[in-house]
């Protein structure tokens, strides 16, 4: 059992069955491309949350001093021992089996570890808490942080997409509906509607981030009556228990929630939401770059397609295929998270468990799809002249709609549909395109000049409100995140 | 195996044999009893869904005439004719598998019934829409009643809490945690818990009707192009394509959506996470009253309790038991309406089909187990002498935590630690109260009075902050829910 | 809905307002086009799940007759009565909210039925069970019937595949990896592939069908007491009450199982599973189809794609679509289903209240998609024209793999990946065919004959084992399904 | 954001810096106490994976080497070379970002050192296989061995409670339903039913693993062309391609499949449901314990109940907390798994990579819940003192049932009813026990004599059928798992 630290545990490094252990049974990320080496799979990763549990519990006491419910020394010397560096997250893991959860094992070599620098102050270590106390608030830190960390990363991805929009804006491209061309549309459009999604999950994990994720503090049944029985031994009365709360949110930087919410799941379930629309938008984006990169389509590509080990030839859409993957798990994850909502009691006897990994991974999952979107977007290659030219394999039949419009007022409804349709089985089984179709209908010549049928059969002037909807998008600007109080501080870390 | 409608049946859709067929296949609410005979289930039927395609018909054309693209007797023809009754909804549903989807096989009736009244306006429904326009339009319709019924029943249910949670304010109760007692509190505080709940539940349905659900409205590829060719053929000119999403919006009483969302499934999204969220909400509420109501606790009691087929003693808490039913199919449903995010193209062969039925079921279950929460909240039935006599099962063993707290500044943090478990065991093991094993110990009555043992062991006596937490919690208030535009006459219909 | 004219009914009847309620709240398949009007939707709506409740208390006295513990003439009698036509489905949705399942109020109706025809027979009506011994084996009922008309679909579209694997064993078509033109295949293969899976599927449909689907019959809690008693009273003694399960289960035509299982739910979860399989394997057809159907690739098209509501020239793959949005909602249902097997205490207060409509619709929604994929496989057109121009759509890059083979024991790997890169950008940037490239580069030429060249750049001529691979995998037969005892007579209703 | 490995970490693999880093970004358990340390998450990890993605590279060239296609000398080194320790996992899991998966990256490493061996041998590494084929092979290799570990547990956990069922066969204890009692049962019957649904989930490992779970060999589109390739190059002819597949079945000990399964997920969606069903088994063993240890039932307890981080006092069902959290979790990442056979084309963008991560984490939870199921039913302490008490809870209401059938002959079915519903409610009012309440009922004694009352109304008396249905059920045996072909020489590794 290595609870610290120290010179012992530095010198052992390579012999270390520990740290060999840690590796074998570790997921390192070799299965998860889609995060492995981001920002937010190093802020959720088994040492970001040991971290955030001692953070909790220096400023935890750092609280309790502040109100005169423990001595400054104790604060001092719980915040110096507060640094994950000097833990073995393994040896906690395996020790976390006994009590169900990483917060018993960790106070025994936390209290240790203060007692040595300010011999008693131990006692002051997780004072009046229980465990959920300190794994909520550090599930809130290590959510706060990667939620910002994705929120930069849709940002990075909303700009480039901004730019794509603006930049075809009338570039013209086949819409697609049911998989097969319906009417033309703009490129511009498609890269304005991702954008408008992913600010739609930018503002929803700003809504979540918005006035602050919250600490979580009670006590062993939600009543903070522990922080009481020693404000009162204490002597600073019971009138310090509540604003106890308030000044572990600043400590922390998170919020001060109006209840313990042990088995009040809120934020979590509003981190399922958020995470699992975030997860969806970016899903969208990558779906529409999979079509759109087919070798038959061909009308974007990634920058730098992926490498295949059987083909050199090949360029895979590889960043849209990790994120259309991260798209297809979080929404279970997300289930998982909505259904620990129903948690009986005052600590329930696995809902509140089963919400720790899930949470995580879809923390990591949103993170690194965001990361790549941002890649993807900054880098994707669009292919203007592929699209006109997809624009025509229908032999103009892509416009029925519009030129069945205009003949309908010369011929009636009927007879217009009859002859477009006499038409398009002509284009569809000679490969005539349409415009010569009709002009070989009198009805049609009849209806309308040589110049305006070949108006009406060009799919490029016919991508209707395309480009005003484009602009009205792009007058769009992301919800601001407004800081929680003390997280300027907290970022400053 | 298609059982087809007969030629009599086509011919006369009032007949009786449409009907029975109806019957034999239908989901009338057999197994369904959390939702079968309430407001939303009829609110969610399919006579509801056909009535509100019916309504963005006509929404439609009468927003076209509005901005002269159509004439105003074609809108008056078209409004008259969209009353669901006058449709056969079997026969629809039958119709709707060669295309895929209801509206198809809806415009020839509607077209044909608009033409008999005003011969030759049946071209102007549907102009220039996409089936996706009115079915999208209808399912915001019929969302939009249901989460205010269901936001309804929340209200009264979190009025019946407060009422609950004042009342029982000071009411001790076992606070429990992985099953085991912990330590004391109120059951007002439990109450003002389940109502801060519900209240975060009515807030996310409230912020989904913020403003106003949006309406559909794009045509084949989300465009606006086919409205644009008619405007253009009616004179009107380009300047009347945006504007007519705005009145179609204000026909509707919807609101406007800034692009065409058929594959921007943001509205969707945000509904099923506020189902979800609801429903885990109501789970929770159920979770702790169905505890409580064990034959072992009996601390409360749902005031009518189910009859058993078997056992003619038992009250069954049936309410909560259904609402535990719909917590555990509500998560589900939305992660396959999470997953439809992904949707490719202009509108997606699948993801967009596969949100139909698992979003009005999940209206359903959430609108009928709020309703079940709203009965089974006031009428619950409280037992605060059962709930007395629970807290002393366990000697006083539940008010360990404070005597600890209590006896380290005299006995020092470690030897207290020894006294109480010493203490722990011989009341485990003899069953003598807590009180008598500690006056019986020197260490203990040379540190603490008599009087002062009696208060420390007193489980009542040790609910910490729970009423002042309960206090608070109750000063809060529901998000008000602003109405969109228009919702008033459309709630007057 | 009421299509029943008995007096009481009559007499009970709102007259139309009660019908237009059912019309009303129901799910008569409006939303669902992937199963409106099949035969499996009939065999699992209310109507049959009433039918088989019916079924399964007819069955239980008639076994109890048998065993002596109840008389010929009520076993008579409740037969008799056991007709659904005679119960109005809507009224006892509504009336099994009080005890949340509707075998409670069926019974009332049942035993009044039974002692008009036989007076008294009225107590020998459910006598020992439990509602969830009926509601249980209705289930099993209705899963029975559901599951093999799922099969027999699969069976069409197995039959189908068999001739298109057949027909294209030797038809070239494109291999794709990650959305690109990987290496050339078989259309024979890839329709091999699809049987292959639906086989598996069949092959899990009809492993859960082996042996039989049990009944359920244990009372109150699982124990036969009352059964016990009962026989008892009756004279027979405790010696007749484990035959009476078997007898049961013989009446039925389902197996006897080794235990009660009101919470040992292997039956459900196994149908979760086997259900979940067949959806996702249907999925993989359909994602293929829509895959190949689209406006670009238009290498199959659906017999008769569905019509648009905007777009004549359309036809869209529409069965694909409501097969792929089946597969979406599946796993979900499997999801709450196989979360209901952690079910406490001899009958859960949830977890099985949430199994019945997740159950139901995933039996529909399966047996709907297998429909429709024995529709799609017996139409599908394949154009294997289409076919090879796709390929040919790389100019030849689609086969680097086997030329880099070719030329690497001439040239070297390195050298020969050189010389395919460089030809690889030539092609790509220049729209050279391969053969040119590499025909003028004498490295090549060196190497290889130009008849080899030739033939290593063809595409058609590098499909490797598919057709070896095809006529091994059309070898396979589905497995058999071992019909229940009784089931003939079942079957033949 | 860390995007990539410096020089300086390349250079040299084995320092502690990269190391550290593992550390900080892994999932080293901390966050699943229900798996950390087992068995099962060593044959699961990062480093597992790895080794079985090597094993399958060996395997391949060993099976190519035996049919002629590569020197015995390059099997030998690749084997030799095929050692996990001599890679940086971390290193991988950074570099298979930009391929999309990690096999991409291990070749450059695992060719290089083949080469310094055997040089130029390494061009006979990975010959004509895709990455599919090695990773999807290594999953196989690892949900092997993950499995058979977990049935072990499993069939330690069902020794266990065999033992429980036979030692508890006729003690007494309250059936329970909708929490209320119902009627009584045995604890035997219990463990019985826990036993029969652990064995029917062990049946279900055994069945996937039945035969062997299969290896994947198609190349680049499941074609097996460039094995081909290589063996026309090799000399050894076409015919040598099919055996391959077989040959490299039996150099992993897993079995051949009849097609390439790159698109055709038979195995992995077996496994969802497999493990699923699993983790949904013990969850209902979780469930009851967590009801029956509730501090006022108190009929069963863990032998070393968790400790609590606030309350001494406590012994919490920590182990059972576990296995619930593990059911919670399991259903939705099975969704995934079964969301995944939806795959297109020949390996699709998105779905496949989807299966990883839920694939490990199931077989993780699974096995982690397997575990702690052995552990707790070992050690399960039962309480037949407390059973009797809480019979007794309802004064001799749970067997309400039992008189009313032995008074219906004498009293009438209604009368007997009415009479015992007055008792019910005297009962429940005034406490007094039912025997003395119908003791005082001239009706009753009529009818019965006291000694027959007495019997009547002892609920230890009326357990009705439960001893002989534990008989019958631990007459039961588990499946037999027969070892793939190999598997005894794998399993030596």
């Amino acid at each position: 059992m290595r609870t610290d630290t120290s010179a012992e545990a530095d010198a052992d490094a390579d012999t270390g069955a520990g740290r060999a252990d840690t590796g074998a049974d570790a997921d390192a990320g070799l299965l998860a491309p889609c995060r492995a080496g981001t920002a937010v799979e190093t802020a959720t990763g088994d040492r970001a949350f040991l971290q955030s549990m001692l953070d909790a519990e220096a400023a935890l006491t750092r609280a309790q001093s502040a109100l005169g419910q423990a001595p400054e020394e104790a604060a001092k010397a719980v915040t110096a021992a507060a640094r994950a560096e000097a833990y073995d997250v393994r040896d906690l893991a395996l020790r976390a089996r006994a009590a169900g959860n990483p917060v018993v094992p960790l106070l025994d070599g936390l209290r240790a570890a203060v007692d040595r620098t300010a011999p008693g102050a131990g006692a002051y270590v997780h004072r009046g808490a229980t465990s959920q106390d300190i794994l909520d608030t550090a599930l809130m830190l290590v959510a706060d942080r990667a939620l910002r960390l994705t929120a930069a990363e849709l940002a990075r991805a909303t700009e480039a997409l901004a730019r794509l929009a603006a930049e075809h804006r009338d570039t013209p491209v086949a819409g697609r509906t049911l998989t097969q061309h319906a009417v033309p549309t703009t490129f511009g459009l498609k890269a304005a509607g991702w954008r408008a999604l992913l600010l739609d999950a930018y503002d929803r994990l700003a809504a979540v981030l918005d006035g602050g994720l919250p600490v979580q503090l009670g006590g062993a049944a939600g009543t903070l009556a522990a922080f009481g029985a020693h404000a009162e031994e204490a002597g600073t009365g019971a009138g310090t228990v509540l604003p106890l709360v308030a000044r572990f949110a600043a400590e922390t930087g998170l919020s001060e929630p109006a209840l313990p919410w042990h088995t009040l799941r809120t934020p979590v379930a509003d981190l399922a939401g958020a995470l699992a629309f975030t997860c969806g938008a970016l899903g969208k984006l990558a779906a529409d770059v999979l079509v759109l990169s087919r070798t038959e389509l061909r009308e974007v590509a990634e920058a730098d397609g992926g490498p295949s080990s059987a083909m050199p030839q090949k360029a895979n859409p590889v960043r849209a295929a990790l994120i259309a993957s991260a798209a297809r798990q979080a929404p279970a994850l997300a289930a998982t998270l909505y259904g620990s909502l129903a948690a009986e009691d005052e600590r329930p006897a696995g809902a509140w468990h089963a919400e720790w990994q899930p949470l995580r991974e879809l923390l990591r999952l949103t993170g690194g799809a965001a990361g790549q979107a941002a890649e993807l977007t900054a880098g994707l290659r669009v292919f203007p002249a592929r699209m006109a030219g997809n624009l025509r394999r229908t032999g103009g039949l892509i416009v029925t709609e519009r030129v069945a419009a205009a003949l309908a007022p010369h011929l009636g409804r009927a007879r217009a549909t009859e002859v477009l349709s006499a038409a398009a089985r002509h284009v569809t089984e000679e490969g005539t395109p349409l415009y010569d179709v009709l002009a070989a209908e009198p009805d049609v010549t009849a209806a309308l000049s040589d110049a305006r049928l070949r108006e009406l059969t060009d799919p490029a002037g016919y991508v209707g409100s395309a480009p005003e909807l484009t602009d009205r998008a792009l007058r769009r600007a992301p919800r601001t995140v407004r800081s929680a109080p003390g997280a300027d501080q907290e970022a400053g870390r």
